[in-house]
């Protein structure tokens, strides 16, 4: 089973607690495809990066199965540049830098042989480039999952209700959930969302772990009690990358199998935050992912013997 | 098998952004007995109230199993009374009144009947109050678990380091956890508490669920998703209270029977954030509990295969 994956490939200067690096690759796209293609290939990519986009980056993914027949190349400008800093707490960060660079040019166009996906994962971009790919698909995918985020819901929010009408699953944070609804309670406000058009929706807590809803059904998968978090970069994508990638490599997109994917998802943000950027997600393979998985499960079961 | 609870029993004011009530009964001891009342007796309760502690709330406690032979009433004076007012994200709130009254006379004599019990749960006291209680007992209880707060830790860090010492569980919130040992990261601060002189830890941490770490193992539960938090005063001693009647009614202190004792304490503190005090404890029963334990078995659980 294959995967399209749309989103930023970028350059990315990072500050946190503990250090500090100026440039190193980073876009939603390059996050969920590093953690997806643990599971499933081809990973189908769609993107746009600049003449700077350093070639061994997407032969590195080229090698893990990542097709890039979808990924622009703008030879006169220079790639997506994201600068950020994040406070002690790692929950919050300040956006020092973004320069959209390539980035107002994307107006993705899917290449023929990527037709025959199964699975879409949209990344955070504009609600009508997200729209756009959705009405170039031939078939429907089985599921089609989004993420997004609060700048859209301020500047685009007509297309983002047009959006969510025609995806299975919504990726957001906690705070875009309340924004999103203006509820407090993120049960109420996963209600709200779920009438918005998605049937799942995941809310990502970060440190505190995620929630997967659908009809009255909810469940919750914790993040791993870390050290330390190095760098949070990437966690949300690395996240959406392993879930798709459970979801798609088992073809399942039964509620307990979704439940399985969260886990997955939770397991390949907990390795991305251990480095700066990617680098985390380069290493890892198969042996790294099932034990950091089965730290998940002896992290909470338990079983009580109900009378 | 019998608890020994130690804590306060009182009047509170509060005000949540669903409403205010002027006076309604309250303390630490109050909510641990109601809680731990549904899964073993006697509760031996060692408090402290003044001549206007209702007389039939003490006979709603005896009716429960609460043996109050260690409650002194001091006819002259007033019950501990607080007042508080939550914030919209109910994690936090400011404390608006705090009169002492009969507290400043706490100095808690246990009744010879007491002394045949297995476990001790040492509320949020005086740290030097709660080693009077331990030095008190001729035979060790089976567990001692014992909560703090921030304000112990700024006056009285001698003594609360001497408790520490004497304690096998320690039950706080992530702040205090944080403040209790100048770590940000949970996972550090738990290492440098165990090595303080408890054996286990449990950092609770509100709508974000609780943690319990015994040397390297950790166990996560998470707090059940909930519509609306209603009034959180005294979840988290309705979370102790639920725990150690867990513990006492086993007999069992195994790290995976403290698992059990933590979502069973995560179930009770669910019920009790849902009416103002302790109204709705008072309410539940039996099949109640069960299936709030069963919500949380389907909230968690989840299988995956690892080849």
């Amino acid at each position: 089973m294959s995967i399209i994956v749309v989103g930023t490939m970028a350059f990315d200067a990072i500050e946190t607690p503990f250090g500090k690096i100026d440039k190193i690759i980073g876009g939603s796209a390059t996050y969920v495809a590093y953690a997806a293609s643990n599971f499933v290939k081809p990973i189908y990519q769609v993107s746009i990066v600049g003449y700077d986009f350093p070639v061994e980056e997407m032969a590195a993914l080229k090698k893990r199965g990542v097709q890039m027949d979808g990924v622009e190349i703008v030879p006169g400008k220079k790639s997506f540049f994201w600068s950020g800093r994040y406070h002690e707490d790692m929950n919050s960060r300040d956006t020092l830098v973004t320069d959209l660079n390539v980035l107002t040019d994307f107006n993705p166009k899917l290449p023929d042989a990527y037709q025959d996906a199964e699975f879409l994962m949209l990344g955070n971009l504009a609600p009508s480039t997200q729209i756009s790919v959705i009405r170039q698909l031939k078939k429907r995918p089985k599921l089609i999952v989004m993420d997004t985020m609060n700048f859209w819901m301020e500047s685009a929010m007509g297309d983002l209700e047009k959006v969510l009408k025609d995806v299975d699953l919504l990726l957001v944070n906690d705070a875009e959930a309340r924004q999103l609804t203006g509820q407090f309670s993120l049960v109420k406000a996963a209600r709200a969302i779920l009438k918005m058009g998605p049937q799942y929706l995941v809310i990502k807590k970060g440190e505190h772990g995620a929630l997967l809803f659908h009809g009255d059904n909810v469940f919750f998968a914790p993040a791993l009690p870390l050290e330390e978090v190095f760098d949070p970069t990437g966690a949300g994508d690395s996240f959406a990358g392993g879930f798709i990638g459970h979801i798609a490599k088992t073809g399942d997109i039964s509620f307990d199998n979704m439940k399985r994917a969260i886990i997955v998802g939770s397991a390949l943000a907990s390795f991305c935050v251990e480095k700066f950027g990617p680098t985390r997600l380069k290493e890892i393979g198969k042996e790294e992912i099932e034990g950091r998985i089965q730290l998940f499960k002896d992290l909470v079961n338990f079983d009580i013997e109900l009378v």
